[in-house]
């Protein structure tokens, strides 16, 4: 057990919490100081400009606050190299930190001969704002075959990033040194939930926790995952600790067309802690601004390292992260417990305290979400995501005790619209 | 600069030499003392039976010779996990140890249900005979999609390994820990040149060298390779070390069928040897046995690792290290800058001497080979492996002083060779 202190840097960029160290030791922090703005924003105006897309954007935000600490940019070659090949960067000092999906920026032919020799470039939002500014850019080629095979372990058509990002991308990569200037904001009514790793790391601090256990989500809370939430606060007190703080850490960029919307889910995670199914006391709601690959257990590594840098000290993972359905074949893509072993070995995430969860499934015994017990078996229910939307969808009731009703009512809500939204389209469209 | 000496662990096992340690620090060799021979056979004809391919005994003699110390047999999956997600393995006591290409062995079904609960199986060679007992298995499924994705960065049809040895393999992996009855030996005139880690060791301490460097190959040897390496022994020798011995290390396993194969190679070698382009009282020619898998920056990791086993303490890498075309389009598979890349920033291979080399060319003003000048690019020229082979095909000499005339005498013989049964064959079918 650890015992709590944190300090800060002298430049006032680092903050530490004595619970975990950010990667590389101290949290990167890459917005421009308000001093300085003016002079960087006439820097980047005079700069050849590479526009981005909504996903490089929400990229840019995810750098700059540090979640990719000690990563101060988009990937030159030679991180990318590693963190294709070995999932991992190696610091000056010899250490390792984890860095297992490509943090990289595509640009094509066109803008590559409008860069031409500068050495830096300036990043336009797509609404075309000034965002950023990329130094001591390096510019190499974007291998997409390699770079699809090598992440997903597949190259098979249909997967949501590969389609939506990389397929439609340039034939170039540009890396270089981030600065961005001024803090990404979405305007979606959901910024107050979006707190930078060093927000979060003041947040446990203010709070005292002596234990931060993340649980990363795209999906509504069940009564499963609360009931795994509130059994891992109930193993980390019998350990010893005295105030374990969950961070409830649904993921807020790109997702799949099929998954629940961030805003939507941010409703029903309210709902959840509402319904007193998890304590508001213990429980801190954020959104992890991250884009969604959907690469299993290359992802869920940089899931977890994320976290580290956002403060937390403990886990939780659970069957198949970050995993999907094999795009052209009926299986899954991943074996469902690679991604806890695979994370369990990950070089750069020792430090880190990985709690794998049993499965939870509906016990129609008990009526409630329970821990499921193999000798019994045929007592036990799994929902998955598809039935719970299919649910939803036909305006069927779960079983009781699935999810809390409050919850469960923003989900019939946000699918009754759905189907609203498909009737209106039919009727518009000809006959 | 190191100082010469060596040291032998008590059960004789282990051979160390101080110019570099094997990986794991002790060399492994798992072939079963002669006096427990006929015990171990006794054993192994009680077990159930898994047989081997040509290749999967390849992996064996590798294996059991300690070419991929620390690995004591088949990987299970949590070895094969971390090498194909990271290229490496974590030893006990938190080290890492590069560990690139899966070393595995694939069964089907049939043979699966055949081992049932037994905890060993001994291991058939392809002619029958007793090979190996293979005991704490673990059983796992192979997902041939994700081993060729993450292995070689693509999953087109048409890679050699992959066509040869995975897609007609079983759909599970064994893993174990190998006992191999006695060395493995090949009968073809060449076990001769097949000195162990063990041996090579203690040759470099027989023969006082207080540097070893490592040419890795599968391709005869031209004068612009013997460039490079007398080239390489004078930086050496510039370094302050004062006996450097060349490792002339061809590659003896699978190689794809347009390869020249290993017997003319090795007789070429030779040549070069009698013709004193290389200079034998400083070379050591032996074969290394692994299987090639041409999966360029991946393999080359490998390669260099079994190298540290044999105690090279220096490894030349050169242009596109174990690639080849891309097998659907027209291009190399791999950037080749990348093998010397990937190579110097790979975990575990901190210990190793990287030495990226120029590349070499047929200067046409000096009628020799010599390394490339950018400055007067136009007199150089390129003569690739198809080139050769065309010029060996077709009865012309290439230009002079590109290869010594005894060396390129073994090819035009070969080539011949080939043709002469091409013409035979299609006498003998019918038109």
């Amino acid at each position: 057990m650890q015992s709590l202190s944190s300090s800060c840097s002298r430049n006032g960029l680092a903050v530490k919490s004595s619970l975990i160290e950010p990667d590389g030791g101290a949290l990167v922090d890459l917005v421009v100081p308000e001093s300085k703005r003016g002079v960087k924003i006439s820097e980047a105006e005079a700069l050849p400009k590479v526009k981005l897309t909504k996903i490089d954007l929400e990229w840019v935000h995810v750098v700059s606050e540090g979640w990719a600490s000690p990563l101060k940019g988009f990937m030159r070659e030679n991180e990318y190299l590693q963190s294709l090949h070995f999932n991992c960067l190696r610091m000056e000092n010899g250490s390792l930190v984890n860095m297992s999906l490509p943090i990289v920026l595509a640009i094509d032919d066109e803008v590559k001969e409008n860069i031409g020799g500068s050495g830096s470039v300036a990043l336009v939002g797509p609404d075309g704002d000034l965002v950023a500014i990329l130094s001591s850019i390096e510019i190499y080629k974007h291998n997409k075959e390699e770079r699809i095979a090598r992440t997903w372990g597949t190259t098979a058509p249909g997967l949501p990033y590969v389609e939506e990002v990389i397929t439609p991308a340039g034939n170039w990569l540009i890396g270089g040194d981030l600065v961005v200037l001024k803090p990404i904001k979405y305007n979606d009514g959901l910024d107050h939930y979006r707190l930078s790793p060093q927000q979060l790391r003041k947040e446990f601090d203010r709070r005292q926790a002596d234990a931060v256990f993340a649980f990363q989500l795209r999906n509504p809370v069940h009564n499963g995952h609360a009931l795994l939430m509130n059994d891992t606060r109930r193993r980390l007190l019998e350990m010893g600790y005295k105030n374990p703080i969950l961070l409830l850490h649904p993921l807020g960029g790109f997702t799949k067309a099929d998954d629940v919307p961030l805003d939507v889910r941010m409703e029903q995670h309210s709902k959840v802690l509402e319904d007193g199914v998890l304590d508001p006391e213990t429980t801190i709601v954020s959104i992890f601004p991250s884009p969604m690959h959907y690469a299993g257990p290359t992802e869920v590594q940089w899931h977890a390292k994320a976290r580290i840098n956002a403060g937390a000290n403990f886990y939780i993972v659970g069957r198949d992260p970050a995993g999907m359905g094999h795009p052209t074949e009926k299986r899954d893509l991943y074996d469902p417990d690679h991604g806890k072993k695979v994370l369990s070995m990950a070089p750069g995430l020792e430090k880190l305290n990985i709690l794998p969860f049993r499965v939870a499934a509906y016990d129609t015994v008990a009526k409630k979400m329970a821990f499921f017990d193999p000798s019994r078996a045929k007592d036990f229910l799994f929902i998955s995501g598809t039935k719970m939307r299919t649910y939803a969808r036909t305006g069927e009731n779960p079983p009781d005790g699935f999810m809390c009703p409050g919850g469960w009512e923003v989900l019939v809500k946000y699918y009754e619209s759905l189907q609203a939204e498909d009737s209106t389209l039919k009727q518009t469209v000809p006959a």
